[in-house]
């Protein structure tokens, strides 16, 4: 520890920045690149520029206002048309980073604004055809205001349950679109509270002779776009308070016998011909599910991204705070920053180690899914594009409760380690926390989406041991199971902390431990079957420490492989590979250590060497990067006014910063309005009392 | 699995209820007793009988509104005086009950009405003389409010460091209390806000001659109670929002030279003459500081148990949720209740079992504390009394944590597992979860707590190995180490996971873990400073799997004894032992099971099978108690007026509830007052982007 810092006059904050091991500009050059710098830097500071977007830290404002605010501020990004979709195409990443910067600023503004223009433009575009551009033009220039409905009151993971019904009507070449009862209301629909003109409705199709041919999507107006009121037969409202994102309001909507256009259905998957006859295109229907499992990963592979961007901005405080607070100290020795204290840098630092890998494996999937994208738009239907469809599935739906959860831990962590001034609402971790929160659990209840990878996983293993295929998927996360075998049969083989802080260390743990967990998870789903159970039933008692654990070591593996390649790519930095080298290992090795029982059970460790080698190395690795911290924060964060939390500020003054903010709040020295009820009308104690 | 339970039209609460395998009366009588219940009764009628405790699940009041309600129903407490002082004293449980029933209804009315009579008023009674009785009878009747005002801005853990100066002038036999500057104004003061009218302030007491006598407290006045302006030289204010608590506000003071006469000083130990002359009653120091620290308790002992009921009520609304809400189910057959998996029992059982030890550990340890408080009020001055403020110290600083922690961990986990509707507002999960927070860091940081206990716990080794004293302590909880040698020998012996589900397992483990960690910890710090580190370095660096790992087993072993010691009790009706043993044996595995790797890493485990019984014999209890779970969960919950959580109501009637909740929202149906800003005003398109 160096007890050097001790000048109360300096700004803590530029003297740890001196000790950085690497140049944080360096960094953020070779992390984002020139032309992402400049164009997150004219988002930052149009935003800062424009009054409309002017807050103040901790802020009550009732939801109604804030609604409106929202609003206001959704319109002038139509105005600001930040990013062309020529502009996307050409650099899809940019849209993302977009996503990163709007969210940053805040999420539920971000969320009303993407709703609309992606998530409902971009399903009419690519669930559509042609007939259906005009919903995607008017969309695009807010003419209409759109959002998405498949959830329901009473069904949301089981989308399969859901009963609003389309009924094909061949003599008005309609289609009549019904709620049987509230409790299959559509639910949960963000944008409908209040806005939205449109709504991609999901529904059971009906043709006339009484199929049905299961869930389509179908577009339906829901409000006059000239009144905002709502159309006749449609029952759509505000479904109230949430925990966050209140900026964005989300609704309910009962359809009695509503009758839209035939051409209303989103056709590209299924049609119905005007007289009422079913068609698809589709033959294989293999293919047809792959295709549509791949589709559907978009929105977790970017609500993995979203929450690693709510991580950043709560460590960035975090840190900050740990850096510039001071409390106890050696005696006599004045006190020290409590980023000095090991208990703070191991609660803090694996997180932010987490960050940078999170963020590089998040960029990773996202590439991959446009590989897939353009596949679907190239209208490639080759095998390849079929399982890539499904390896996609298999790692947005382990990679958003990857995402979503370190997020959630981390912000809570972050809370805590600022204390009391982590409590207070204008330094904004609570509602970081509670804006991050529903991302466990939109796009699918994390532990419900883990079963989708686990058995992506173990059908490849079915395939290799039945068939004896070869285990190879397009975008490689699966092939080391081909050496199965052989990989159950290494240990760990170091013997001294320096050679545990290397990444290749967890690296190799986790692929013995991939291996193993599905061994045990195949054989634990044997022995269920072996017991009578049927498929449901073996599936779900083989969840917990089975396959439940192999889905995140699955997505955890693969997220650290593709880190520790970074870090040991000869195109990385030579300057930045030793910091990111220690970034890779510390993730990998705390990562890892939830894990440890499973390596001692399965015999990859044994005695007390290995986990106390581990634990020693966690240790030093906190340490080793503690001087960094202040540095590799700096390159995460927002400017200031983005980051809004006094006591996160770059210049790491955060006493005055926070005094600052607190003196301006609303009416603070000021008695309250309600004093007379104080000072007159005194209680008898005990009046109300009953008399025995 | 039983899939028995398809009929719809059935209350599925009530289906659960009739398939308990215990009487859920017998259970509330054999926990509360009768005087108990008619009591809690009282209260919650009494509150849902008087129109001012009306609310309306999820709605959102402004912050000035919710202060102004709640200040008024805080006055309400006291016409209704639930609580005498003599009934307080005659059974001093009544008054934690109290607690509970009015932090059931809300937390920060609770806390506020509490802080004044209870904080300031109990605290003035307990370090002042007879001359401050008026502020106590004042507090009383509301004449005055009080609050407690230790935390400066820049020092919360290093309370010693605290910077406010209390200087005596004897030419008027005055205090001045000064601020040296807004970093030392005293922050986070409950009741400070708006509604004070006499603080306890914590300051450096400096005699004439200039010495300091370290921290001693005042009663300062900061507001006229007939205006609720403040007084000349004290600039107090609002903090503003905060995560959670609001209808409580938290408030600063900064002291300009303010005059407080002579015998405002709380003189209990320490006073100062007229001419200035400093005195004080103790002669030994030690016993002095055990005296202290054990008063210092009773804040950390009573939120122990405040965590646990946020973790109740929180339960209550997940397993009722769980236990109605359908979603998939076997090919053919319905959907089966969420509650019937095995995923959502394993997240949700092993909370349901802390509750129910930690309720009771939460009252065991409240007794031993008001043994303690008896004992200071008789003026006790023997070793007895002084080792054991020694030990409730170490209690309470580990009590807090593990209450507040698996209740804060235990209310994400049941947000998450109601999926989208756990994170509706009305359904007051979120509330829980804000509302709890804060008991991880006031009263002390929980990390910087768990280091008083290893600390203590060290000593009593210490004392052990070099003087060769016997390990006995007033409450026991350390008695075992005196085995320590013979305890490390032990090793986990069962062989079925049946032998595996007798609490005495995870009872034995957490013996030797204990054991253990203390002589590792014990060895990490020699080693520390044969590297040549001081105490405080040594210390800090001998904090992360070690000192710290040994206060958490020290603490869940005392909780998991008591709870053991409950169940096998012949005085435990036979009726309910079977249902408790199952809730001790899961709780006790559970909490085991976070600690495997040093079980392993000791040797007390080895090979594949111990880990695997345990976890076997997690899944089996959870599985048993799933048919339990509703009435266990009808025991602790309060009525449906109190826990306000539509989806938790008694009826089961989750979707009803909640639909008619939201249909009585505020403006549920309407457009929005903004509408005009979305129907006309449109945005051009990238009329704001610059022209390149």
């Amino acid at each position: 520890m160096d007890y050097e810092v001790a000048d109360l006059s300096s700004n803590l904050l530029d003297v740890y920045r001196k000790k950085a091991s690497f140049n944080s500009k360096d960094m953020l050059n070779f992390i984002d690149g020139e032309e992402i710098i400049l164009f997150k830097q004219h988002v930052f500071t149009t935003l800062e520029n424009d009054p409309l977007f002017a807050r103040q830290p901790g802020e009550d404002i009732p939801i109604e206002k804030k609604r409106e605010l929202t609003f206001l501020r959704v319109k002038q990004l139509f105005r600001y048309n930040f990013l062309t979709e020529e502009e996307a195409m050409a650099n899809p990443w940019k849209s993302i980073i977009l996503t990163d910067c709007l969210g940053m600023y805040d999420l539920g503004m971000s969320a009303k604004y993407f709703l609309s223009i992606g998530m409902f433009g971009r399903t009419v575009a690519s669930s559509g055809s042609s007939q259906h551009n005009k919903y995607v033009e008017n969309t695009n220039d807010m003419t209409f205001f759109g959002c998405f409905a498949l959830t329901e009151l009473s069904h949301g993971s089981n989308s399969r349950a859901m009963r609003t019904t389309a009924t094909y009507d061949p003599s008005t070449q309609e289609f009549v679109i019904h709620s049987p009862d509230f409790e299959a209301a559509k639910f949960w629909v963000g944008n409908l509270g209040k806005t939205a003109t449109h709504a991609i409705v999901y529904a059971q199709l009906y043709t006339p002779d009484k199929v049905c041919h299961g869930l389509h999507s179908f577009v339906v107006p829901v409000r006059d776009p000239k009144t905002l009121l709502s159309l006749p037969g449609v029952l759509v409202g505000d479904m109230g308070k949430k925990l966050g994102q209140n900026g964005l309001e989300n609704g309910f909507a009962l359809f009695h016998n509503v009758r839209i256009p035939r051409e209303n259905l989103l056709n590209r998957t299924g049609d119905v011909t005007p007289e009422g006859r079913y068609i698809t295109p589709f033959k294989d229907s293999n293919k047809r599910f792959g295709a549509s499992l791949g589709a559907l990963s978009g929105g977790r592979v970017s609500i993995t991204r979203i929450a690693v961007v709510n991580l950043k901005l709560a460590m960035t405080v975090a840190i900050r705070f740990s850096a510039t607070r001071r409390q106890f100290g050696p005696t006599g020795k004045g006190e020290i920053p409590v980023l000095e204290y090991q208990l703070q840098q191991w609660r803090l630092i694996p997180y932010l180690a987490a960050i940078y890998a999170l963020d590089h494996f998040a960029k990773s999937i996202f590439m991959n899914f446009v590989e897939f994208q353009i596949g679907q738009m190239m209208g490639d239907k080759s095998d390849r594009q079929a399982e890539m469809g499904r390896e996609i599935h298999a790692i947005g739906c382990a990679s958003k409760p990857l995402g979503s959860w370190t997020a959630q831990r981390g912000i809570q962590e972050c809370r805590e380690a600022c204390g009391g001034h982590g409590y207070l609402a204008m330094n904004r971790l609570g509602d970081l926390r509670d804006d991050n929160d529903p991302n466990c659990t939109y796009e699918g209840d994390n532990n419900v989406l883990l079963q989708q990878t686990s058995n992506y996983l173990l059908s490849w293993f079915h395939a290799k041991h039945i068939k004896g295929s070869r285990i190879e998927s397009p975008l490689h996360t699966v092939d080391f199971l081909d050496d199965y075998q052989k990989i159950l049969e290494s240990r760990f083989t170091p013997t001294t902390m320096e050679q545990c802080m290397d990444s290749a260390v967890p690296v190799a743990a986790y692929k013995w431990l991939v291996c193993f967990l599905l061994g045990e998870s195949q054989k634990r789903l044997e022995q269920q079957r072996a017991l009578g159970k049927g498929d449901f039933e073996a599936h779900n008692n083989s969840q917990v420490y089975y396959c439940r654990s192999l889905a995140i070591a699955y997505i955890e593996h693969d997220c650290l492989q593709k880190f520790h390649d970074l870090t040991t790519d000869q195109d990385t930095p030579a300057g930045l590979r030793p910091v990111l080298s220690k970034l890779c290992a510390l993730y990998g090795l705390w990562s890892l250590s939830n894990h440890m029982v499973t390596l001692y059970q399965g015999n990859y460790l044994s005695g007390r060497k290995p986990a106390e080698l581990v634990q020693m190395a966690i240790l030093t690795l906190c340490s080793q990067l503690k001087d960094d911290a202040v540095a590799l924060v700096d390159v995460i964060a927002p400017p200031d006014f983005i980051l809004n939390s006094p006591i996160g500020n770059t210049d790491g003054q955060l006493y005055k910063n926070m005094w600052s903010t607190m003196m301006q709040g609303n009416k603070v020295l000021e008695r309250p309005s309600w004093w007379k009820e104080f000072c007159s009308d005194k209680p008898v104690v005990g009046s109300l009392r009953p008399k025995l």
